[in-house]
C-alpha cells in the first residue's frame, strides 16, 4: 500500500529503518493503552469489536430514513460530518443521477453563514427530507443552531409526529442535550463511543448512519476496516505495517525540516477524503509549537495553482500521493477527423490511462524538484478500500502523534475561539 | 478596506513605513512598466480600457446562451475558469432555487479524472446545455480532451449546426487550436488579451462571460474594479492604498518568518474566492525558492479541522480575515419553549451577527496565539464589491511579488509535469 523510494535523499535507508522501529515502539504504547490519552483509544477496536447485529441497527435505520425521504439533512461539525462526506463523495457520481433513488445528503451546521443557511432552507421548502444530527455534547454552537433552525423547519412541513420519525441523533450515550432532546421527542438515538473522539468516529454510527443512508455497503466498508486492524496492529512487522510506515515516513521528513505535508489526489471524489484527512492530523499533531501542517491539494487542478509552487518555492514540504490503480470509468479521447488540437496521438486512450500518467510525471518532477514523495496505493474506488484506508489513516495518525511527543487526542487550542466567542455572545457586544 | 492593527506586534509601525514605502516604489515600477514581466501588464489597464461596447458584447453572447439552454459547460483550468467561479459561487444561491431561469454553471476540463467527466457526460444527457471553452493556446491537455468529450456529445444531441451556436471559444486573438476549431465550425469568439496571463485574467472576458451567463451585473462588477483600479495607483499615498498596505504587511511578515499565509473566510460562498486568490499568489510568487505558501481556510467549518493547529503548532503562518460587514440573509435564531440545547439567550439574534461575533472572537484568539493578523473588510457582497476586491487582490499581488524579488507573470514550474506527461504519453508508458 506505501511505497517510501522517494523519500530518499532527505531519508537514506538506514535512517528509515531506525524510524521504523520508534514507529513499532509508538504502536506497542498504542496498542498497550499506555502512551497519551490512552482514555480515548475506543476507535482502534472499532473494526473488529462492533457486532453484524450492530451494523444491522444501522442500516435498518438508515433503510426507514431512505423509504420516507429523498434527501437527508447530516447536522454536524468537524468530526461530526468530515468522516461521512469523505465516504461518500468517494462512492457517489459526483453528480445526482437523474431518477436516482439514493436520497442527497446535504449538509448543516458546518458553519455559522446566514446565507448558508437561509439557501438551504429554502431548497427544503422543494424536498421530502429526513435529518441526522451529530453532536456528543449538543452544546457545540454551529450544530445546534442549525438544528434549530431545520427541526422548526420539519415539524412545520410535517408535522411534530413525522418529525420525530424522521430525526435521528447520535451523541453520547448517556447525557447531553441531544439525548435530552431525543428523549423528549422521541427521536431515535444512536451512541458514540465515550472513548470515540471526533476526528476518530467515522468507523463509528456517526460516519456509518450518513453513509448507509446515501448507499454505501457498511459492511464491506467494515470488512476492509478490519483487515486495516489486522495488518496495522503490532504483530505486523514495521516495514510491512503501512500505518508504521507512513508515520516514520514523515516523522522522519519533518525532522529534516519539512514543515508542510501535501496530500495529493488525482480525482475530485477525494476532496472530501482530503479535509477529513487534514482534520484527524492538523487537530492530532498541530500543538505545543509543534506539527506538520497538512494541506490537500487535488491535482491535476492544483498544479495549475499551487503546483508552481510546489516545483520552484520554498523547500519545505513533502507530498503524500493516493494513487487509484483501477479507476471505475471506461471513458476514451474520441477521435477527430480534423484534429486541429493535435490530441490524434491519443485517440482511445482511457482518460484513466492519461490521468495516472499525469500522476506519474508529477511524481517524478516534484520528487526532481527538491519534493520528498510518499506513495500510497489502493486497487480501487470501493467500500473496502475506503474502510481498510480511513483506518490505516487513523492509526498512523496515533502512532504519528507519538513519535512527535504529543497527545494525539486532544484538542486544547480549538476552545479558545469558542471561548472568546462565548464572551463576545454573552456581552452582547456590539458588532 | 484593509486594518493592520493586529500585524503588531511582529511589525512595528516604523517598520511598516518604511515597507510601504518599498511597496510604493513597486506600484511606481508597475505602472511605468520597468518592471520584470513588464510585457504581461495588460490586466493593470482591463477595468478602464474595456469600454461600455465591449461589455455589451460579452452580455449580448450570454444572453444567447441563456435563452438556448438550461446549463453551461465552462471548460477551462486554472485561471481559465477559477476567476468566473470565484464570483458565481460568491453571488448565487449555494443551493440551486427551483425553478431559476438562471442557467447552471458546469465545469469541465479542470482535471483528468475519468470518472468526473463520465459522470459529467451522464448528467448532461439530461440537460438542455452550450458550451464556453477557454484557453489561450488551445494546446492544454485537460480542457482539450474535455472540450472534445463534451463537442462529440453535444452535437450527438442536437446536431452539428445548433452545436456551434451553442458554443463560445475565449482565445488567443489570433492563433491556437481554438481559433481554428472556431474558424472551421463557425463559433463565435472572444479574445484573450495576449498580454493578460490566464490568473490575472478574471477582468476580461474569461472571467466575464461565465459570469454574465450566471446573470452576475459585469457591469456593476467592472464598476467595482475601475474604482479599484483609481484607489490602487500610484496617486494614492501607500498608507491609503489596499495594495500596497496588503503587499507591504505579507513581505513584512515573510521576512520575519512567517512561511505561510491563511486566507480566511466565514462563508462557504467565499471557498472558489480563495481558490482563485491561492492561484493569483502561489503562480507568482512560489519560484526563485522562494514565496510565501498560500492556504484557504473557510471558517468556521476549519476551525474544526486546522484550527488547533492555527492555534498551537509551530507559529510560521499570518492570517488574512475577509469579513462582509452587511450579510444579506436576516435569518435569525428560533426560540424554543423547552430550551433543552440551552440557546435561548440567542433567540431572535441574526445568525449573521453570531458569525461576525465567531470571526471577531477567532481574530482574538489566533492573534494573542501568536499568529499575525490582516483584516480586510468589503461592506457586502455584490458584484461592485467583488470587482473591487479581485481588481485589489490582482495589483498587491504584482507589488508583493516585486517586492520578493521575482517575476510575478511567469509560471516555469507548472511546465515541469507537462514535460514528463508528454514525454510519458509519447513514450506509451506503460502504467
Amino acid at each position: 500500500m506505501i511505497t517510501l523510494e522517494r523519500i530518499q535523499p532527505a531519508i537514506e535507508p538506514s535512517e528509515l529503518k531506525a524510524l521504523l522501529h520508534e514507529a513499532h515502539q509508538c504502536n506497542q504504547r498504542l496498542e498497550a493503552g499506555t502512551g497519551l490519552g490512552a482514555d480515548m483509544l475506543g476507535w482502534l477496536e472499532l473494526p473488529q469489536q462492533q457486532t453484524s447485529d450492530d451494523i444491522a441497527l444501522v442500516n435498518a435505520i438508515a433503510h426507514s430514513l431512505r423509504s420516507r425521504s429523498d434527501t437527508v439533512v447530516l447536522v454536524g461539525i468537524g468530526g461530526s460530518y468530515l468522516g461521512a462526506k469523505a465516504v461518500i463523495e468517494a462512492l457517489s457520481p459526483l453528480h445526482r443521477v437523474h431518477g436516482s433513488d439514493i436520497p442527497e445528503v446535504l449538509y448543516a451546521g458546518c458553519n455559522l453563514c446566514p446565507d448558508y443557511h437561509s439557501d438551504l432552507l429554502d431548497a427544503l421548502d422543494h424536498r421530502n427530507y429526513s435529518v441526522v444530527v451529530v453532536s456528543k455534547s449538543g452544546s457545540t454552537i454551529e450544530p445546534g443552531l442549525a438544528f434549530r433552525l431545520v427541526k422548526q423547519h420539519l415539524e412545520q412541513q410535517v408535522g411534530r409526529h413525522e418529525a420525530a420519525q424522521r430525526t435521528v441523533v447520535i451523541t453520547d450515550p448517556e447525557k447531553g442535550a441531544l439525548r435530552e432532546w431525543a428523549k423528549a421527542k422521541g427521536y431515535r438515538t444512536l451512541a458514540i463511543p465515550a472513548n470515540v473522539g471526533g476526528r476518530f468516529s467515522v468507523l463509528s454510527p456517526v460516519g456509518l448512519l450518513p453513509m448507509a443512508v446515501a448507499g454505501i455497503d457498511i459492511v464491506a466498508l467494515m470488512d476492509g476496516a478490519k483487515q486495516a486492524q489486522t495488518d496495522t496492529s503490532v504483530a505486523v512487522a514495521p516495514e510491512l505495517n503501512p500505518a508504521c510506515l507512513y508515520a516514520a515516513a514523515r516523522n522522519g521528513l519533518y525532522r529534516k525540516g519539512k514543515r508542510m505535508e501535501l496530500l495529493a489526489t488525482f480525482s475530485p471524489k477525494l476532496r472530501s477524503l482530503a479535509e477529513w484527512w487534514r482534520q484527524l492530523f492538523a487537530e492530532s499533531e498541530g500543538k505545543d509549537g509543534k506539527g506538520i501542517f497538512p494541506v490537500n491539494s487535488s491535482y491535476t487542478t492544483d498544479l495549475h495553482s499551487i503546483g508552481q509552487y510546489v516545483q520552484q518555492g520554498e523547500r519545505s514540504m513533502f507530498e503524500t500521493f493516493v494513487d487509484i490503480v483501477q479507476q471505475n470509468s471506461r471513458l476514451v479521447v474520441p477521435s477527430d477527423s480534423r484534429n486541429l488540437d493535435g490530441f490524434n496521438y491519443l485517440v482511445d486512450r482511457s482518460i484513466a490511462d492519461i490521468n495516472s500518467i499525469a500522476m506519474q510525471g508529477t511524481i517524478q518532477a516534484h520528487h526532481k524538484g527538491g519534493v520528498p514523495v510518499i506513495e500510497m496505493r489502493l486497487p480501487q474506488l470501493s467500500a473496502y478500500t475506503m474502510g481498510y484506508l480511513l483506518y490505516t489513516m487513523e492509526r498512523a495518525c496515533a502512532i504519528s502523534g507519538y513519535m512527535l511527543g504529543v497527545n494525539p487526542f486532544d484538542q486544547p487550542g480549538v476552545e479558545a475561539y469558542k471561548a472568546n466567542m462565548q464572551m463576545l455572545l454573552n456581552n452582547g457586544a456590539a458588532v
